[in-house]
């Protein structure tokens, strides 16, 4: 009997590399690269894999599991998302999906911060005044490229999971004098609490549910997008939302572009009724190009979508998708599994 | 009698300035205006003030006291630092000094973070491909943009002391394990404890002395230089220095530009030495060109000294150097003043 066939459609990690390669008992067929494979050439190799290892830019769909057969037990995604796969068809077929949606907590939370200071501090437009050879002509004054500070301020979450928890413990170390979040229950308290933070456990400060997204808009001079798209969650941050701001409040997000309205968005910026924004995520990504007017708002920061980019949670992330396909190939508990 | 005249360089903020004009019991001579006083101005009107409130531009020296004459009591200087007072010159005349050192802790602990978390996770260098339009070309893959995190690791402090440990504050929150710092006397610890975190305190992790600049260099995965500007610092971030740290660890300097030797980082980030550096301070500034060398290096952020611009923080400074001019005027004690 030959050895059950893997497909990998990218070259992994070190770490994760070697686990993988470890396997004997498996024909390992690998896209040997760093670029997405093509969707040809995942189609040609999946016949009779009993396993496919995928990126979010693979899409699993009915001709993929087709063509692969009556072999296929697992898919294992190397990604927090699963928008790419068809779960439905999974599951009429009873093929397994893992996916890695805890490793890029700390990552994405670190760069939470890092966007929200940069919205307040005004990062990026005082990066480019530097560059553009400024500095030796601005004369101090005390409010020049002043904003506001975290220090005694109120962050307001829409949505409170496991990220937003992260965010919420490295930002009471700046002196944020509360918290409130929207859950897709408003009103009702966080289902989970990941870091021992609600119901008066380390917090000094009070984090509390709101009762309406109006709440969290009106309240804050940080909000944070923290939940999934959703039909409910699109375009929760438009116009109405932004109206309510805080004038010196500034905007985060994490999450998903679709969340925010961005016509909405440069609007606000352009007219100064809230102070800067900070992004990780934008509708339409990553077809941003040089003249979207979101890049012509100098108090809003964009980054290509960065949030888990550091190299211990994709190594992290690797490893996680390799023991999740052999666990899925060898009937074991795999370390996330998408529940079908 | 007529009444004691002060003089203050500035036109200052909200609160501040009401709280200035409040004393009608005094004549108040006022630049007016958010750009600095003429030195010509100052000297005119210094004639028989008995108190000056000036900004960090304004010299004082033997010239303006001896205008000013025998009714100077008093000078408060809107600043951290005190470089621009002849201090030995206002001890000889019996002249009060007040300064605003403590003000400004937070918005610089703060700023510290963000230029951090940017030298980490690549901040300038993602803004500037998705302004350059690169995003809708970045191909995805697993080490895409990635920098290395702030969970687990060793942070390196050169001098320890109410800005740094403010810092320290809020990285404990970000996961780092052990908290190095060089004081003046190597090997031994910090003189004060602001936030209870040292001896066992409110930390979890180690926060320890470092008995050279060397352990600090080659043991820390973030160092951060936030000690004084004095003949045994400058440039003590050289090529020695460099060349002991890790190539993924990141240099943070918001202290003074003159501890880091300018040419030394940028051939250190030139050649990947280190994984990159993030600045509010560099020699010779504000006179940084556009075509200066550290603005190629693109894993280099550098902001043009924004480490106390916060409006809270400013307007704290604002008050404090009105509160201190006062209390020199009236033989009171000051928020700060300088042991001459």
């Amino acid at each position: 009997m030959s050895k059950p066939k893997v497909v990998v459609t990218r070259k992994l990690i070190d770490h994760a590399q070697a686990l993988l390669d470890s396997n004997k008992d498996l024909e390992i067929v690998q896209w040997d690269s760093e670029k997405p494979a093509p969707r040809e050439w995942l189609l040609q190799n999946a016949q009779n894999a009993s396993g496919i290892l995928v990126m979010l830019t693979d899409k699993i769909d009915t001709e993929l599991v087709s063509t692969a057969g009556s072999t296929l037990k697992t898919i294992s995604s190397f990604s927090v998302g699963t928008d790419h796969v068809d779960t439905a068809l999974l599951k009429s077929h009873n093929i397994r999906l893992g996916y890695t949606p805890t490793a890029l907590t700390d990552a994405v939370a670190d760069l939470t911060v890092m966007l929200t200071l940069m919205a307040q501090r005004r990062g990026g437009e005082a990066m480019a005044k530097v560059l553009d050879g400024e500095w030796p002509q601005m004369p101090w004054h005390p409010l020049l490229m002043t904003g506001p500070q975290l220090g005694g301020s109120t962050v307001g979450f829409l949505g409170f999971g496991r990220i937003a928890q992260a965010t919420v413990k490295r930002l009471l170390g700046f002196g944020v004098k509360k918290v409130v979040y929207l859950t897709s229950r408003p009103g009702e308290g966080a289902r989970e609490d990941h870091y021992g933070l609600l119901g008066g456990g380390k917090s000094e400060v009070p984090i509390q549910p709101a009762k309406s997204w109006e709440e969290v808009a009106s309240e804050s001079d940080v909000v944070i997008v923290g939940c999934a798209l959703t039909p409910s969650t699109k375009h929760l941050v438009g116009k109405e939302f932004l109206a309510k701001m805080k004038k010196t409040a500034v905007l985060v997000n994490i999450a998903r572009g679709g969340v925010v309205d961005t016509d909405a968005l440069v609007e606000a910026l352009d007219q100064d009724r809230i102070f800067g924004a900070g992004l990780d995520v934008i509708e339409g990504e990553p077809n941003v190009p040089k003249d979207h007017p979101i890049l012509k708002q100098k108090r809003c920061v964009l980054v290509p979508h960065i949030g888990s980019a550091t190299v211990p949670t994709r190594e992290q992330m690797a490893e996680e998708s390799v023991k999740n396909l052999l666990a899925g190939l060898r009937g074991e508990e795999m370390v996330n599994e998408v529940k079908l």
